[in-house]
Formats: structure tokens, sequence, C-alpha cells
């Protein structure tokens, strides 16, 4: 699909050499490290030039320092008992999120809400678990489809399945999930013996606090649930590179013979032999996100973006057109109700817009696009208005 | 292994507590990170903190400012026709010679050598290709035994196999091959329609200029080899984390069907999929060791560790053990005529000196310990006098 996006792109450009091209499509952020997390950035480098403080091989699970900070505000100040050693630091979560399924086995059944992020079934493609694809869909996967009839919500799986992906605040949607939607989840997996890949990406978007920031805020998920997050949108890490993976040791999963093992030490096996560690100086940028200042600056960085997420989504509902999405979350998903392709062509052409055409990530793409608001105002501003005027 | 040497030492250290131990165990780097490579780090870092200089999500196969002076440097300087868009940027060599084998089949024959840099072994029990292991070595692997016999370069393969894992200088012989010895697996390759697992992350330190630096120095070897490579011990990045990768398009794998596909496409889709780039001022601060001030800074680190390995050498040798390497690599493999374990126990406990005992990486190392010249001139010179007291 990107591919495909870039060459249209790329076709416009050549056709329109001075158009002023507006890029709501990839979700990557577009404003500087805040200011607390490159001061500790260049103090890790510093330390990388003396003998005494130089870091040579680091723990593969990551420094006790971040990992320490990390449970102290993203779990134990949310009222969820997740511990340092339950936290594997890493280079990114569409790393984590895409080598996860290694730990498990090739004839798992897995379930994918539809539309999904790629990688998740991209993944498991390359695996060799996901069968023959026959009209847009892998055989072997389990679609769980999110669509405006269930408000953009996935349905439960109504076959037994082993794995289960999924996203909140979502990509591509936007949509996010409340504590009792979760919860139906996560009794599904308590009573089927599954285990959810929850990619909690997105949570530094969440502004109505009735919603959970992490899926331990929900009783019971600490047996059945792992959560990948990210310093890539709160932060925006997307080129410094670091995130974590939580797996509660009381995570288990049936092994050939049927007898329960800790997914905690698959993973921690995985990981320290295929891995050797995130950058120290990076960590210790991503550490100071922690600090009141790098609270108080990764706060302002995501307004920054729901500022034009709102408008984003208030410039679509007035023109009719139905939409979930960029309350609590940087992305919107509008049902334009006409061939995704079709609309993304008609943005491009009339509006000089480059979005994310639904189809995608998934069948039940079809018919939406995804807007994203990593911009700045002035330019989704204008967007907004070269929308309007085109439709 | 670790995990058994790492409880030695805490036991002796408790025993011990005023004993100043040195270690020559772990080849992990001891000196600070090179003036230019640290002041590219910083630069890196600042233009993290400008909108319009800001970094996100960078090409997954790595920046081409690090890509172009990889090739002109490492490659075309040396005679090897390797282009920039067949370089793969990574974080770490360990990480990419532990997720290759992902992109071959399942029952693909693997060829390793014995002794052996446990990764390679360990990454191909994970997934399943190596059947059960009986009397310390798996059913489904071909060893290729290096021993005092044939001076510790690998034995050919006597049956079919369709990978075959070389790392030269070699971890953890220290042993090093001559163009016409590596010449001879070129052409097993080529004649077998093999693939060579080329691990090269210890090429600084060869000073023997007839020697290769690289596999593709070898006619031919661009048909049948991926090379990886690292700045972690030429440049200290053990801790910093960027290694890279090389896969020539004409390097051909056969598929199911017996047609025989691209390797590099394979990878690029692998690496794509699961992998988000290397971090920006990470990718800066390795591009710095390729200007001319960064190739003298990192030659004089090569030349600081190796001064260490000659010591070790004479030292050893004086002592009338048979040993390789420490000439052109920071291993010296020593031919201790004992138990491997109960060497260990002999210089950590008369000797306060930790090593890796080579039962450890392999059948073949049984009888033997690694001496790494990871440390500086005085504590190594200390560790040789207390060792040649306790023998």
């Amino acid at each position: 699909m990107f591919l495909d996006i870039a060459k249209r792109v790329s076709d416009f450009q050549v056709a329109n050499p001075d158009a002023k091209l507006i890029k709501l499509g990839i979700g990557d952020v577009t404003e500087p490290l805040p200011k607390s997390v490159l001061k500790a950035f260049h103090a890790g480098v510093d330390e990388m030039a003396g003998r005494s403080t130089f870091r040579g091989y680091g723990p593969e699970q990551g420094y006790a320092f971040l990992r320490d900070v990390i449970v102290k505000t993203d779990y134990h100040a949310r009222g969820a008992a997740i511990e340092a050693d339950e936290i594997f630091i890493s280079d990114g979560a569409k790393c984590d999120s895409g080598n996860i399924q290694e730990i498990f086995s090739a004839d798992v059944r897995i379930a994918v809400p539809d539309p999904v992020y790629p990688v998740y079934v991209d993944t498991n493609v390359m695996a060799g678990r996901t069968g023959p694809n026959v009209d847009d869909r892998y055989e072997g996967l389990v679609y769980l489809e999110s669509t405006p009839d269930n408000g953009y919500f996935p349905d439960m799986p109504t076959e037994p399945v082993d794995l289960i992906y999924l996203c909140f605040p979502n990509n591509p949607t936007g949509a996010m999930a409340t504590k009792e939607q979760l919860k139906q989840f996560v009794d599904y997996a308590r009573e089927n013996q599954a285990i959810i890949l929850y990619d909690a990406a997105y949570v530094s978007f969440i502004r109505d606090e009735s919603l959970p920031q992490s899926i331990y805020e929900i009783e019971g998920a600490d047996e059945v649930a792992i959560e990948f997050r990210s310093f890539s949108k709160n932060a925006g890490f997307t080129g410094t590179r670091c995130a974590f993976t939580t797996i509660p040791k009381k995570v288990k999963a049936s092994d050939s013979e049927g007898n329960m093992v800790e997914v905690h030490g698959l993973w921690s096996r995985r990981h320290s032999t295929k891995f050797n560690g995130t950058s120290y100086p990076v960590q210790r940028a991503a550490a100071a996100c922690y600090t009141p200042e790098g609270q108080a600056e990764i706060h302002a960085l995501s307004d920054f973006y729901l500022r034009n997420a709102r408008l984003i989504r208030e410039k679509v509902s007035e023109l009719g057109f139905g939409c979930v999405g960029g309350d609590n979350s940087p992305y919107i998903w509008i049902n334009m109700e006409r061939d995704s392709w079709e609309a993304f062509d008609l943005l491009l052409n009339k509006a000089g817009v480059v979005c994310t055409p639904g189809a995608g990530f998934g069948k039940c793409g079809e018919g939406h696009v995804r807007l994203s608001a990593f911009n700045n105002y002035e330019n989704v501003s204008e967007a907004m208005d070269r929308i309007a005027e085109a439709l």
C-alpha cells in the first residue's frame, strides 16, 4: 500500500510541480524531541566519552533506571501491579509486535481486527501461519470486524482462537475502548486460554480519564495479556527508537504436551538471543520522559497533535461524513462512502492532501480513509479547508 | 554458560571480598567512543531539537549517507563491487546473524563451526531446525571442527549443506582465514548451491594486509555470501548499537518449487516488516567512523586492544601452551590440555582472572579457554603475571 501511495504522490508532484502538498497520510511525528529528553540524550552521549562512565553491552532487557520509572509511572500510578522485571526495553513497538509471534507455535489460531495495522498480519504471513489469501483475506486468520455498525469496536471471536491482536487507541481507526469493552476480551481470553497482544502505542493521546491507559487496568488482564508501549508517538521517538513490552509472569501458554509455561521466560530467551539491548543514550533519553518536566513536555506534545485531530474531526463532521477517532487519538477514520482509493485520488488531486486509503488496512477499511494529525496546525487547517472545497 | 560463569565469579567475590578480579572473559570493549564519533553523535541529537532538522521514521534499510561511505571504504577500496542498496543498516550483528535464519525454510541443512559463537546455534534451535541434542551436539546440525590438528580452521563439510556459518577473525578462537582458505568455502558454496553466512564483526583487528577483510575479496563470493559487519568492536559501539548486513543481489536461493529467488528481496521484506530503522543520531555517529579523523581514531582503538592481545599471546606461548589468535584478533584461544571448566576455575581461584571456558562454545572447545584483549594494558599485564605464577 505505502509503495502505491508513494507512486501516486510522486506522479501528482511531477504533474503539478508548484502544488503545495499537505501530508496527513503516514503516522509519523513532526515536532522536535522535548527539551528534557534532548538534555538527557546529550548527557548519555557524554558518558560514552569517559572510560569510567562508558557503557558497553547493557542488559538485554534494558537498564533498571528505565524499567523502574516505567512501572512506577505507567503502571503503579494507574493501579496496575506490574513489576520492573516484567518490562523488556526494545528499539520499537513495530519490532516487538512483529517479533512476538515467534515464540508461539506454527499452528496457533490467530484473530486480528479488520481494519488492522499490517505488521500483525504480515509477520504471521512470513511465518507461514496464515494459509492462502483468498478474496483479500487469509484463510488461516480469524477477522474481527470493526465497522460503522458496531461503532468500530472489533467483534468478539465466534470460534476458538489462541492469540488476539488488539490496539487501542486504534491504528488505523482512532477508536478507543472503554474498560467494559476491554473486559469482554479479557474475560474471553481467560475462559478460552487465549493470549491478548495489546498494542498501546498511542495511549498518550487519551484525555478521557475514564478510559484505560493500560490493559492491566482490567482485572485479570495480567494473566492473559502482553502489552506493547512506545516512545514514538508520545515523545517523538520515531527516529530515535525506544519502546517496551510488558509480559506479566502470570501469563502462561500451553506447550505441545499441554503443560502451562511462563510466556515471560519464552520471550526473555528470544529477546536475549536475538537482540542485544537498546542504545544506552537512547534509554537515558527515554527515562527523561518520566521526570516531572518530561511528563509536562510530552503532555504538551500530544496536546499539540490533539488540537489538530479535533479540528479534523470537526471539519469532517461538518461536511456530513461519519467518522471515529480524533478525540483520544491522533487518527481520524472517515467513512467516505466510496471506494477508498477513489477517495484517496480525489483528496490528492482536488485538494493536494495525502491521506491513507482504508482498503490498505483490510477489507473493512473499504469505503474509508485515515487522516493523521501529525503535522502543524496551519497545515492541517489549510488541508481541511481545501478538502471542504474539493468535496 | 555465561550464567554459570557469573555464578562462579560471584561466589569467588563473596569468598574473597578484597581480591582484585581482572576480567578477560566477555568480549566487551572498555574504551570510550572516538572523539569524532562523539561529535557526530551530539550533532545528530542536536538535529532532533529543531523542526526543520528533526528526523522521524528513517528508511528501514538505513540512511544513504551511511550506506554510501560504507561501500566506498569497506568495499570499493578493497576491490569488492558492493553497491549501497546491498547494505542493510541495523542495531547489531548479533541481531542480524540471529535473525537471518528466519528467511530460510525449516528444513535447510546447516553447518556451523565447532567451536562456535552460540547465537548461530541457539537461533536455529529456537526455530526448531536442529533436532534433539545428543551428547552435546544437535543431530540436525553439521559440525565443522576447528582443532589444533587443522590449525583451528574449520573442516569443509563432507555432506551436502545449504547454509554455512563462518566467522573470521573468529570468535571464539581468534583464528583468521587466508584468501586461499576462504576460497575453498566459496568454491564449495558455488558448486553445492549453498549460502555462506560470513560474520566479519572483528575485521578491524586484521593487521596482515594479505588477509581478506571482506569475503567479497574472494572471486565469486558475491554470488553465495552474506556478510555481517559491526561498529561494536572497531568503534566501541557495544552499548551504542549499530551494525550492517551486506546481501549482494546476485545471491540467490532456491524456493520450494526450485525457482531461484534473490535473497536480498527476502531479507528486505523481513527487515522492513520486523524492524523500523536504527536510531538516527547513532547512524550519524557510525558515519563519522569513515571520515579521515574517524578512520585514524578507530585504527588507534584496535591498536590499543591488539597491544594487549600480543602480550597475552606472548606470555601464553612462553608458558608453553599452544594457542591461536591475538595477532589479527582480540581473542586468544589457548589449549590448556585439561578440562576447560577446570582451567576456568584454576585461573579464577589462583590468579583472580576471568576467562571463558572453551566447552561453552562447543565440543571442540573442550580443553581450551578464551582470553579477551578488551581491557587496559596494565590490567592485562597484571593478569598475565598472575597466570604465570598460578600455572
